[in-house]
C-alpha cells in the first residue's frame, strides 16, 4: 500500500540508492557509497514564505489553485520526473540547479528529490467554512510536524473534509510537515481554533459524534461509534488529550491491543481510527 | 491513544518544552526559548555495538533479560523518571551526566531524554524459531528505520509474534529504528531470511495466508481475511512489493480509500491491517 501513483522513471533508482546510502549511515549501517556532504539548513524564507520539497508534495502543490507559489528550484531529473516539458508555461519563476543548490537550501536530512518551491502558506480555515463532511479529525496539541504531516495523508485518504487544530501548540505548515503528508496538504481544510473545547461544542451542534481516543478510555472504539458524523480527537505523544478535552468529547474510547505495548504512535492511532470510522459511515463497520 | 505507561513526573513539562521549542525552531516557527546548542552526532560506537536512547527504549531494554547492555549515560532526571533507585545495583557501568553529554553523541537531533546505552544488538532469528503466532508482519526491502521502527511499535501493540524482514536492504538495528519502536524491539523476534520468496513458502507450508497489500491490489483487504494464520507483507514507499513477492504471495490485497490520496505511509498501512486482522482472528472481523 504504498506511493504508486509516483511517477517511475529510471531516476528512481538512483535516487532511491541516494536516499538507502544516507539513511544507512545515519543509522550506523556502512554506506554503499557516500552520496553527498551533509550540509546543515540555510536560512529561514523571508516574507513569511514556506519552502516546500520532493516531488509529491511540489506536484500537488503546482495542482492546487489556491496555492500561491513564489519560485521554484529545480533539477533536470526532477523536472523530466514532474513530466513538466516547458518551464517557461508555468507561472512562476524556475531555476535549473543542481541537487547540491538545494541541500544548502533545506539541509541535506531533507529528502528534497532535487525540487524546492517557495510559497504563501495555505490560509487556515474557520469551523464555519467546515463543509458537508461526515468525518473530521480533531488535534490537542499535536506539536511534532511528522506526525501532524502523516495524519494529513491518512486524513485525506480516507476521505476526511478537515483537519481541526488549535491556533497555538499545533506546528505552521512547513517543508517537514508538508513533506510527510506527501501532498495531502493541498487536499484538505486545515481549520485552526482557538479554544478547542468551544470547538468541540461548534461540532456537536452541527451533529457531529466527538470521539476521543485515550488508552483509558471506557469504551471499545468499535462501540463508541455511532451516528452519521464523526470527529475523532487525539492528543500528543506522551501527554494525550488534556483534561478540559476529555471532559469535553461525547465518548473516551480505546483501541484494544492485546500485545505487551498498549499505545501507538499518534499518526498511526489516526490511521486505525479513521480506517474503523470509515467503514462505520459506510455501513460496513 | 498515546504513551499513557511513560512515567510522568514535573520533568515531563520541561522536556515537552525543550522538544517543542527545538521542534518548532526546526520546522521554522519562532522558538518560544533557545533549548540548547545543536550539535551533530559523534563517531559511531566500537565493537558493534548499538546506541539505545529515549526513557521507553531503555526502560525496556533494561527489562529484557536477552539484551547484554555495556554501560549507561544518564542524567539525574532521567534516573528519576526511570525509577532507578541504585545505580550501583545494575548490572552494567552507569556514570551520571548533564543532557549536553548525551547530545555530542547522539547528536541534539534525537530525543534522548536524557538517557543512552550502549549494547550489543539483538541476535536475529531464524524462520525455525517461528513460534506458535497466528499473527506475522513481512517487509520486503523496507529500508527507512523510522519507517521500520514504528511497524514494529504497531506489531507489538497488535500482538504479532514476529517481525520477517531480508538480511539485505533492511535497517540494521540502530538508535533511530528503536527510538521509533519506543521499547516495542525487545518484545518482538526479528528473523533475517536470504531469500523472500523461499520464506513466503515456509510459511505457506506451516499454515500461514500471506496477504501482499498493494494499492492495485484485486481484493480488497478484508475479503483477503481468512483462516488462523495470517502474514502481512509490506513493500517500501515508493517501491511497493517486488515482482517475485507480488508472485509468491496468497493473494494481493489492496485497503480501500475512498479520498484522493491513495496511499498511506508504509508503518500506517501496517497498523490499519494489523488492526483488521487482529480482528478477524479474534472472530470480530
Amino acid at each position: 500500500m504504498t506511493d504508486d501513483s509516483k511517477p517511475r522513471t529510471a531516476k528512481d533508482t538512483h535516487y532511491a540508492k541516494l536516499r538507502r546510502a544516507y539513511r544507512d549511515e545515519k543509522a550506523g549501517g556502512t554506506p554503499q557509497f557516500r552520496a553527498r556532504q551533509p550540509v546543515a539548513p540555510g536560512e529561514a524564507p523571508s516574507d513569511g514564505l514556506v519552502r516546500l520539497y520532493g516531488l509529491h508534495t511540489v506536484r500537488a502543490a503546482i495542482d492546487n489553485p489556491r496555492r500561491k507559489i513564489q519560485r521554484m528550484m529545480v533539477t533536470r531529473n526532477a523536472l523530466e520526473r514532474l513530466e513538466i516539458a516547458d518551464v517557461s508555461a508555468l507561472p512562476f519563476p524556475t531555476e535549473i540547479v543542481e541537487p547540491r543548490d538545494i541541500d544548502k537550501i533545506t539541509g541535506s536530512d531533507a529528502v528534497h528529490q532535487g525540487v524546492l518551491i517557495e510559497a504563501k502558506p495555505l490560509k487556515p480555515k474557520s469551523l464555519a467554512d467546515l463543509k458537508d463532511t461526515p468525518l473530521v479529525v480533531v488535534l490537542d496539541q499535536v506539536t511534532d510536524p511528522h506526525n501532524v504531516g502523516a495524519v494529513i495523508r491518512s486524513a485525506v485518504a480516507f476521505g476526511a473534509g478537515a483537519l481541526v487544530v488549535t491556533a497555538r501548540h499545533s506546528p505552521q505548515e512547513s517543508g517537514v510537515l508538508a513533506k510527510a503528508a506527501s501532498g495531502a496538504l493541498e487536499h484538505l481544510d486545515v481549520i485552526e481554533v482557538r479554544n478547542l473545547a468551544d470547538a468541540l461544542g461548534e461540532l456537536h451542534d452541527a451533529g457531529f459524534r466527538t470521539i476521543g481516543l485515550d488508552s483509558e478510555g471506557a469504551e471499545p472504539f468499535e462501540g463508541a461509534l455511532s451516528g452519521d458524523r464523526i470527529a475523532l480527537v487525539l492528543g500528543a505523544e506522551g501527554k494525550g488529550l488534556r483534561q478540559k478535552t476529555r471532559e469535553t468529547v461525547n465518548v473516551l474510547a480505546r483501541l484494544d491491543m492485546p500485545g505487551p505495548i498498549r499505545s501507538l504512535n499518534v499518526s498511526n492511532a489516526a490511521a486505525v481510527s479513521l480506517y474503523a470510522a470509515r467503514r462505520h459511515l459506510a455501513g460496513q463497520g
